[in-house]
């Protein structure tokens, strides 16, 4: 792997990390369990919906609160709440939602390019059902978000970044699949690090081959959880997903819930503990922050369990209220 | 004053309350109080602002989370969590931010009369500054639910709630003021209780003539707070205006801020206390929920001390989270 010292990273980069990924608006409402069960939903799965069902779901919810969301957005966003520099390559539609989303990137000092926003079909909306346990549970429409391609990535900001981030969410469709590989070989040839979240075991699962393909071809780091790694290789314990993990990639940052994250090296196993949460309120974006507080250690140059424990740091902050981002500087809660 | 016991208020009523105000999405962000100054606004008020405004201080303000608001709009939702049933009016335009509108007023169980919703202008929405003291300061962009006129009420509905509850902010226009004298006499003729709210000294200071002839022609229960009081009948002290108040209208329920609310009868001052908040997070929906609170009293037949505790109760829920509306049950909180 390329590491984070090396020259040919950091030459010439203007960002910290450049995302990919699904762009969407959260609409957040609270419910019950019985909620979750009336309505064929299971617990914690991220599922696509179609118009008709997300509208059902949606007139079935109670009142919600509509926040800028989408995964890679989300680590993005706790790259320059660190203090860092990012930028953003999702596709949203010119309507309201998308000049929200655009407007609540911005406004955080996030560069976005949002390629062509000239589509038929409206921004991307995910409902989010929080349950009293602090789950949420995802509905996606993904609207326009879906319909990145090669022609939407600005090259000259992948290759200005010192990592590439991507959102396996949207590994969904064959024209994503060709913008990552795109992406990604952009991005190493200008000597950068190429990263990859796995986002979902059920998206894992629909397309197994080409993640491990992606993985073993251009992937330096990955994110992921336990769940989401097992499902990759197919194997029945953590540890044979692990081992399979090695012969192909050269780092992997693995979430363990409440437990923190393990970091997976070539010849090493770094166990780092989360960071207590008084009260957890919403899970919405723990992943997507933990990643945020990883990048951002590796991209200053920190080791690497302090690049774990900032994630752990990041995911702390934003569990502990509603919505996917954060509510504080989280350059504030750096020691 | 037709008195809540009366048979002919309740008689063949559906609603405990109606409500007619502006219908606004609230666009809620985080800022310092320079950021107040730096864009000229003052704060605690409510300014209207033109499209062009709304913009650049939207592009100015940090990440925003978008929540359905408008003061009548969230006065009926407080009767509904209280257990009431309540009806509202207001204008939208079917696009994104009138649908959300529409869904959390449905999703609480209040009944939306919406008008005509082919309108040539957006749904309106209020850009709401929240400082870290907890004050709000406010900048609608009204949008279509300015455009509200006596062909969107809707009589049957009006005629049919116990009280019908106006609020000020609308009272801009001339055709919202012949909307308010037509549901006035409506709800008259029906035997029903009128209410208005005063929402804004300024607003009053624009209009201080029609709001005193509309007072003291068709107004039972006024409500508002010490400054829009003194702003109504230009007196020089609370007590003056409270005597000029006592001439033209029956029942005045004013807030005074951190200290609770007074009710003012023909021959009686009543003070209410505010219940306690642990911490004040965001004050917007305050006296919205004192409302909501202070009406569901009235129309279950409690006595007015009652109804302004239960006022309180909701205004201290209301302020101790970010958001315009209860996120609790409020019938949960009455002992």
């Amino acid at each position: 792997m390329t590491s984070i010292g090396d020259n040919r990273l950091t030459d010439g980069a203007r960002f910290d990390v450049v995302g990919i990924g699904n762009a969407l608006v959260d609409v957040i409402a609270h419910a019950s369990d019985k909620f979750l069960a009336d309505h064929d939903l299971i617990k914690g799965r991220m599922d696509l919906v179609d118009t008709d069902r997300a509208v059902s779901l949606y007139q079935a919810l109670g009142s919600a609160v509509e926040m800028s969301g989408g995964s890679a957005a989300n680590t993005m966003c706790g790259i320059a709440s660190f203090g860092g520099t990012a930028a953003y390559v999702g596709k949203v539609t010119d309507d309201e939602l998308g000049r929200a989303f655009g407007h609540d990137l911005l406004a955080v000092g996030v560069q976005f390019r949002p390629g062509d926003h000239r589509n038929e079909i409206p921004t991307g909306r995910c409902i989010i059902v929080v349950t009293p346990d602090a789950e949420r549970t995802m509905n996606t429409y993904l609207g326009a978000s879906s319909m990145l391609s090669v022609d939407d990535l600005d090259d000259d900001a992948i290759a200005a970044g010192k990592v590439l981030y991507m959102e396996g969410y949207l590994y969904d469709r064959d024209e994503a699949k060709t913008a990552f590989r795109h992406a990604a070989a952009v991005a190493h040839k200008a000597g950068r690090l190429v990263s990859l979240t796995l986002s979902d075991s059920f998206c894992v699962g629909r397309h197994r081959d080409d993640f491990r393909s992606l993985v073993s071809d251009e992937v330096d780091l990955l994110f992921g959880n336990e769940t989401e790694l097992i499902a990759l290789y197919e194997t029945d314990t953590f540890e044979q997903a692990v081992a399979e993990l090695r012969q192909h990639c050269q780092m992997a940052a693995v979430t363990i819930g409440a437990k923190g994250s393990i970091i997976v090296t070539g010849d090493e196993l770094i166990e780092v503990p989360a960071v207590p949460v008084r009260k957890v309120i919403d899970t919405t974006g723990a992943g997507d922050l933990y990643a945020a507080g990883f990048l951002h250690g590796m991209t200053v140059g920190k080791p690497i369990d302090e690049c774990a424990y900032l994630g752990s740091l990041a995911a702390a902050e934003v569990i502990s209220h509603v919505g996917p981002r954060p509510l504080v500087e989280l350059r504030t809660l750096v020691g």
